[in-house]
């Protein structure tokens, strides 16, 4: 661990200021899972009331890069290069939750793993996302 | 054709007014391609001064989809299962715009093709992406 | 559990005859979790003496097959939609192992997640995967 | 082009003699876009006299494979990190068809964008895969 929770906190609130609205929390990480939730609100939901599937992908994209950054530091700027996203429930509106695992860190790439779910549901997961990062070199 | 492009556009803001702050419009819709742009602007920005990754899924989202509904009508609750999505080149700070062909219409699942691109940009695509919605059985 | 490890081995070889060079091995299938392997040799290597992505996709999209079959079974003749398969590390020459478990089992698409192991490898899988298989609706 | 197409052929007859049970053919090359096909036999057949995915995703690899090596040449080992493929259509029993064009080639990741067709068939792709290739940092 290169960052701990309240350092990606900080850099997330720092660097992201447009990220703000979406009001994610880091509620865990240990090295090697990392666990954000995020309320749901009217701004996310599409027709039908479900949370849309942009917010979704935002918040696994936003998950995998803390993840990464906590794992190698604030040094790089790293950018998704794959995203690939299979959305399997419908969410409730509570609490939406990422777990962000990873799957390899290399020295180019990093690949991880985020599941999603709603806070109250036992079904099973609403997403799961498989994100590749591109790391710079020079780290 | 089941819609054309005053239809499809008359349709996203009744139906997704959250959607309005991002400004899309739709170029051009022949039956086979359906092309949207958008203005970018600051809320889109990530550090470095680039479009963020899930303005683009977004767009490419909301692109796949009005391709769709212009093929087979308002009628349809279709939903995303699956994004893949390539982030290929920065883009710069011209309009985005986002071009969705149909790779398969079938009567369950619609796969569509999504080129990303910056509007004033030579080198090639921004972004790539695949999408797949289900389409209810009822249309 | 609609089959069990017996007969979802007796399916594959009486169904899929041209898989037999393969000589896929069901190792465990608790109704859950379906685990593979495979003896790794020289059909199946590329230069640099690794085994060969289509060798793995092949194993991940078999292991996701039999894992649905296990789940619902053997009536269905389920087709593969779609695979998104990262390679992670170079697999060594021991066997491969497949674990395959379902994201999501709806009534027309089954979603299924694999990991693949070189079985003596402690580093980490060598490729990861997620298939979408369609289900045809009489079942 | 840095290798044109009777190089290519050469190449893969050489490096990749367990391929030679495809007889793959490359049909033309200019530079851009690379077209590959295969005869269409038994050993493809899944049941209901279709060609099998990991057919078409053997070819997607090998086509994308060809691309990149006709673009930077055959100094490089370059390894596929990623895969993703819809499978659109049942293909029929004439020759599979593979164009393949690059989407980017980076310094690091080349992904290229290949489509599938059965060599008779009007009504649309069978298959559509997206792949990324590493390309080792000395060339």
């Amino acid at each position: 661990m290169k960052m701990d929770k309240a350092e990606l906190e900080a850099f997330l609130d720092r660097e992201f200021p447009q990220m703000r609205p979406m009001r994610y929390r880091i509620e865990s990480w240990d090295g090697r899972c990392l666990r954000m939730a995020m309320p749901v609100g009217e701004a996310h939901l599409r027709p039908g009331g479900t949370v849309s599937g942009p917010t979704m992908m935002a918040m696994a994209d936003c998950a995998a890069y803390l993840l990464i950054l906590g794992q190698i530091g604030p040094v790089a700027l790293a950018v998704t290069t794959n995203l690939n996203i299979n959305f399997l429930r419908k969410p409730d509106l509570s609490d939406l939750i990422a777990e962000a695992t990873m799957l390899k860190l290399g020295k180019t790439l990093a690949i991880c793993e985020i599941g999603l779910h709603s806070a109250g549901q036992a079904a099973g997961p609403v997403a799961h996302a498989v994100l590749t990062y591109a790391i710079p070199p020079a780290r």
